[in-house]
This record gives structure tokens, C-alpha cells and sequence, in this order.
């Protein structure tokens, strides 16, 4: 407690001249172009920024694909475009070779689809796995399919600072465990989980394991061929800047493709998608786990991003994102512990994802008071502010700004 | 067969010259303005064109919007998006009053959703009734869940050069009887189904009844309150011109909302969306329909059709769509019949869609060839050449043109 604001700064600026990443940001719209007020934004891993990229790849979609080549399109680009960039993120962003990755559907539809099933695929077995402090929609899914399957829940309680541990999960898997439910990185707490041990505990089991991956793709690296993961979903709009609602990826290990059949029986998915013939025969491999028309507009941005990652490698994201976070918590512990802030996002690195969580009783009201200063982090229950930092696009001076700006409101606290 | 090809291209200017939608077509990109190479294009319903409102809409989206309010866009507009566009599709081109219709997932995720929704509510009836010339995604939806929920699909035999009739649905209905599946507009026939009646017959059995709009939204008028309907999705990339792989609209009525539950349980269909409580609860009224995130520049798009509709009224629409089709058709009798083409769709207009499909066996052939023109039409199995003719940005001479191109093309057969 010794620094003063002024050292923080010089040393955000230090780090920015040194940022072998920092050319990224430059790509991004919206930065130090005059068309945001934003002063800081760390909210990249609830909705990522677009690229420049991104804006001219859609303008000249809209013009020359859709309004170009109009229903030919299919047939020559867009039928494949889920493969294709599933492709894509599986060589740079999730370690997984071709054939087993692809985008479409939101991610809870794409959590439900692989979740029912696994579960199908475990017959005679009893229970899910998940923890309790999983994102909602996993959870809210997992309860939807074990009333209609007639399964149980069977509920890790997660230590809201920090994670899922491979203990608890040995604790609780046996016989009858069907499916185990996890996120790789919490969406709370940030906690990164521990894949490959908590993989090989399942399939000692017998189980089959589905990740979640929205809080950790494009900022932690991913191995899920190596992790010998089963099955695997997550979210393009955050780090993947993909757009609002952009849709999710799922990923079938190559073995198990065929002995699963996912519920939501569509012609995209079907064997021969233009035969229409009078009986749906799922495709072999991963256009099984297709349902409907790909969202096509929507899928256009996430392709800059994964363009990007494979430029610079997951491991130099993975070195600014430890480097955002660290640099976060060492200014926030030198500016904020005096007001009785504590940090609820694990200390040590190698245990943490790509944001940090920072909790204190008026946090909610922090939270409002920074966004009417355009300072954008995001806020979650009980008491959490968590900043969200895109390895990117983010800086460490807007870093050190939004940290600073959390210290001036709860100065301003009445 | 005694009218020349100039007769009919002179017919084709003097109905453009009087058609009070002509000024429609002016909207549309890629229309006379050397974007594009499309000589006729008579494939807007299965992808529409895109309007020059939503390339502005969108351009202006992704600079203002997403890169401009990122994460606070969900806050201010985002959120409610699928019901505002919702409510508009309802109140212009559905007839069903507010608070009734939503916009989110693929055509085959909602109906997913809806049947398995309306199949759970009604337990103890064995049998959804369906038929054969359904499209393909319905009846493999329907598959699924029947094989699920251990219901037996109770099939209707399609003429498919027309449609079902309420004879036909009249005749399988009873007791038995859980969810009644058919379109309004048959893909292959064009054929109008009576949805009224088909309402009122599956109805006085107790069976619910899902209506595919897919072919009629935004060409054929539809009263959804006033006919009594259930439950009804359909697309938005065809008439609607909401870009390739748009998300469906799905309308529940009001009164049976609050009864039905849909199986895919996602946090943006929760009670309260941003409690993240352990349960999930369902929120009352539309949103429960709800999964995930909502593909927001997905969504865009076809609010500028929805607009257009309002300006000119669903009548307009269709009395020009009629127009298209009979004009279509009188050409085509004069010019293809002498080469053994035969229609394939009904000749009287009140059992007629938007679309009129044409049979001879070379139409494969044929397709091809119109194709290396830049003749768009669509083909469907077996045999079947269809002109989809989009109310407000096909013309007559566009019309005039894709028909003399299909007798060229039958002319050069080897």
C-alpha cells in the first residue's frame, strides 16, 4: 500500500510498450476512434469487442454473399461454414483436430443437445454431476433433462471464490454417474478447473464428461483432444467477439460421434440433407449434432478473432491475460483492500482464468456509479464486481483506469 | 397457345407499370444497381433479398450498437428484442395480438420446443398427426419426439401436387389424438391448407395444433387470434428477408402459455433472468419459450420487411403475390406445356401460397442450365421446378423472364 496512483499508471503504460500484443488492439472498432464514450471497458468476457475486420467481412457479406449470391450461397460456402469454422477454433482456439467442432445453435440448445446425449448414451446409469455454482443455463438444462429422463442431479457444492476440485468430483462419481457437467473456467470466481484430471476421474467411472468452455475459449489455452474430453460447448460473443448472441460451438470427440444421437432431429443434420426422404438417418460424424439452417450473418465475426489467435498463438493470449489479471489484483489490492474489498478470484495464476472477481457489500451500487461514468465491468451476486479483461483488446492502462474508477466511487460512497 | 413471347413481355411491363407495390422492389439491394449477375431470381422463398434498410440497419448496428453500447445493449434494447420483433410480426403480418409471439432459435429448435411443449400437455393421448409431404425437418422433429415420449406418429398420405384437406384430418383425429403438425403453405405444392377448419376439427378432438408458417409468413395472410391456433413457427429468411439463417418466429396463445412447458431450460426463459437462482423457474407468459441468448444481429434484418408490410397491409401483399403466381402460371401454360411440363401446384389461387412448382422429368437438368444463366429458381425432388415469386421485390418482367429462360433451357436439352 505503498504505490501511488501515479506509479500505477507508468507502470500500465510500461507494460503497454512492452505488450508483444498490443498492435491486437489497434484492430479492434470502437477504441480511440471517436464512435464510444467508453472510458474503460472490462466486460470482454460477457460480450466481446467487434474487430475492423469483422465490420468490413459483414458489409461485404450483406452485399456481395446474401445480396450477391443470394440462395447459391448454400451450395457453395455456407453449408460447410459450421465445419468450417468449428474447424478453425479447433486447430487454434480448442486443440482439436477437423471433424469434430461446430457452430450453431445458442450455446444452451448446444449444452442441451450434448447433454441429452451423453446421458442417452449411459443407459442404466443413474445420475448427473454439476456443481452448484455453474452457470444457470447449465444447470437449469441439466434439471430440464433429468426430470424428462428420470435422472437424478447430483450436486458438487463449489466454493464460490473458487472451483471445483478433482477430490470432489472422485467424491461423488461411481457406477452410477451418467454424465458429469462442469465449466472449465467459473464464471464467478474465475477458477480454471482441472480438465485432464477431472476427465480421467469420470472415465474411470465409466462416465462420459461434457465442459463447458464459454468462460475460457480465446483466453486460456484449451487441449481437449489431449484431455481426452468427451464432449464440450461454449460461448463465441466473449472472447471469440463473435456479436451478441452469436452461436455457440460443440465439440464430439471423434470416437463417440457415431453412438450418439442428439435429440433435436433436423434436415441440416440428416444424412443426405436434400434427399428429404421420408425417415431421418442422422449423418455420420459431426453434421449429426446440427439441427436447423446455421445462422449465417451471425457467424461471420467469430472467423477475425480465431484469424488472430492463430496469428499471435494461445500461448502469448494465455501471457497477457495472466499478466491483465495480475496486474489488476496487485493494483486493486494496493487501492481497494483499504475500503474493505477483498478478492474472490483464486491468488495464484495458474489456478485462474481470464477475469477477476472483486467482492464488497456495496458492490452493486459500485457497479452503477461506474457505469454512469462509462467504466464497464459487470456485476454478479452476492457482492461481486468482475472485470473482464480480452487479452486482445484490453490494455493495462484501461485496466489500471477501471480500477481506478472503482476506487473513486467507492470513495464517493454516501 | 396462340400468344407470342413479346405479347407476354408487354403484358409483364404493363402489369409492373400498374402494380401498386412496384416501388418495393426499389428497396431491395442487388436489384439494378451491377451488384449482382441474376438475370430473375424466383427463389424468395426459400432466401430472400436483402433490403437497402438493413444494410444500413446492420452497418449501423455493428458500429453503434454492439461496438458503441457493447455489454449495455442487452440493458437498454437487446433483451426484449425477441418480443419487440415479436409483437411487430404479429400485428403486421400474423394477426395475433402482442405478448403472443417470440423470435430466437432455428426454425427446427422451436419447433422442437412447441410440439415437445404441446405433446407433454396432453398425456395420455398416444398419437401427433402429420403427413407425408411435410417438410423434412417437421417430420424428423416429430420423429424424435414421438420415439422419446413414446407417441405414435399418425401419418396423413399428401397429394404432393396439393395438400391435406380437413377430410383428411377429420378422418385420423380422436381421442387419441395429442398435437396435430401441418404447414399452411405445402414447400413442395404451394398448396394453402383451410387452417381454420384443420383448426377446428383437430380442436373438437382435444388435440392440440402447430402450424408451420414457414411458406406463408409475409405472402399469405395469417389471423392466428381470430382462427383459434395453438402454436405456430415459422422462417424469416424467405418472405421476411431476414438474411441466410435468420432465427423463427414461434407464437403461443395467450391462454395456454402458462400451461405449457418447453424442454430446453435456458437462464434467458427464467423467472427472473438475472437472479441466477438455483431453480429454475419458468418466467410467465412468452419469455418461458426462451433458451439462450438471442442471435441479435440475426434479428435485424427483417425488421425492415416487417416495416414495409406495415406500410402496404398483408392484402396488398397478397394480392400481388396472386397476381404473380397466375401470371406466372399463364405463362408457363403457353410456353412450357407444349414440352409436357405440367403444374404442380393448385390452378386456382385460393388453394395457392406464394410459389407454384412445375413438373417435367428433365427439371434437374433444367435447374442446372437456368442456373449457368442466372436464372435462379429452386428444385425439389421429384421432377419439381419452383418459382418462388416474392411479393415485393419480384416483378412481373423478372417473372416473364425466369419462365422464357425455363422453355430456352427445355429448347437446348440434348
Amino acid at each position: 500500500m505503498t504505490s501511488t496512483t501515479t506509479d500505477h499508471l507508468a507502470a500500465a503504460r510500461a507494460l503497454d510498450a512492452t505488450d508483444p500484443l498490443a498492435a491486437f488492439r489497434t484492430r479492434f472498432a470502437g477504441i480511440d476512434d471517436g464512435s464510444s464514450d467508453i472510458v474503460a471497458y472490462l466486460d470482454g468476457n460477457s460480450l466481446g469487442r467487434p474487430t475492423r475486420a469483422s465490420l468490413d467481412r459483414i458489409g461485404r457479406f450483406l452485399v456481395e454473399g446474401w445480396g450477391g449470391r443470394l440462395i447459391r450461397g448454400w451450395d457453395e460456402e455456407w453449408m460447410e461454414l459450421p465445419f468450417t469454422i468449428g474447424d478453425a477454433l479447433g486447430a487454434n482456439v480448442l486443440g482439436a483436430a477437423p471433424g469434430q467442432t461446430f457452430v450453431g445453435d445458442s450455446t444452451t440448445v448446444t449444452l442441451y443437445k450434448l447433454a441429452r446425449a451423453a446421458a442417452d448414451a449411459r443407459p442404466g446409469r443413474s445420475e448427473i454431476v454439476l456443481d452448484t455454482d455453474n452457470f444457470p443455463t447449465d444447470r437449469y438444462v441439466l434439471d430440464g433433462i433429468a426430470r424428462e429422463r428420470g435422472l437424478t442431479l447430483r450436486w458438487i457444492e463449489a466454493d464460490t471464490s473458487a472451483g471445483v476440485t478433482p477430490e470432489q468430483v472422485e467424491a461423488v462419481v461411481g457406477p452410477q454417474t451418467a454424465l458429469v457437467v462442469l465449466s472449465h473456467v467459473a464464471y464467478r470466481s474465475g477458477y480454471l478447473a482441472d480438465v485432464p484430471a477431472i476427465t480421467r476421474i469420470a472415465h474411470a467411472s465409466g462416465a462420459l464428461v461434457l465442459w463447458d468452455l464459454c468462460h475460457s475459449a480465446g483466453s486460456v489455452p484449451v487441449d481437449l483432444d489431449a484431455w481426452g474430453v468427451d464432449l464440450a460447448a461454449g460461448c463465441t460473443y466473449k472472447y471469440l467477439n463473435g456479436g451478441p448472441g452469436s452461436p455457440a460451438f460443440g465439440y464430439v470427440r471423434a470416437g463417440l460421434q457415431n453412438t450418439l444421437a442428439q435429440p433435436i432431429q433436423g434436415w441440416m443434420g440428416a444424412d443426405d440433407v436434400f434427399a428429404m426422404g421420408p425417415e431421418y438417418r442422422p449423418a455420420a460424424g459431426i453434421r449429426r449434432f446440427i439441427s436447423g439452417t446455421p445462422p449465417i450473418v451471425g457467424m461471420l465475426a467469430m472467423q477475425d478473432t480465431i484469424a488472430m489467435i492463430a496469428e499471435c498463438g494461445m500461448p502469448a493470449v494465455r501471457a497477457k491475460s495472466v499478466a491483465l489479471t495480475e496486474f489488476a489484483i496487485t493494483v486493486a489490492e494496493d487501492l481497494l483492500s483499504p475500503f474493505g474489498l477483498t478478492l474472490a478470484s483464486p491468488r495464484e495464476s495458474e489456478r485462474r482464468g481470464g477475469h477477476v472477481t472483486l467482492n464488497h457489500p456495496a458492490m452493486r451500487q459500485v457497479t452503477a456509479a461506474l457505469w454512469q461514468r462509462d467504466v464497464i465491468p459487470d456485476y454478479r451476486d452476492p457482492n461481486g464486481l468482475r472485470l473482464g479483461l480480452s487479452p486482445l483488446s484490453t490494455s493495462f492502462e484501461e485496466t489500471y483506469r477501471g480500477v481506478a474508477a472503482v476506487r473513486d466511487a467507492l470513495d464517493e460512497l454516501p
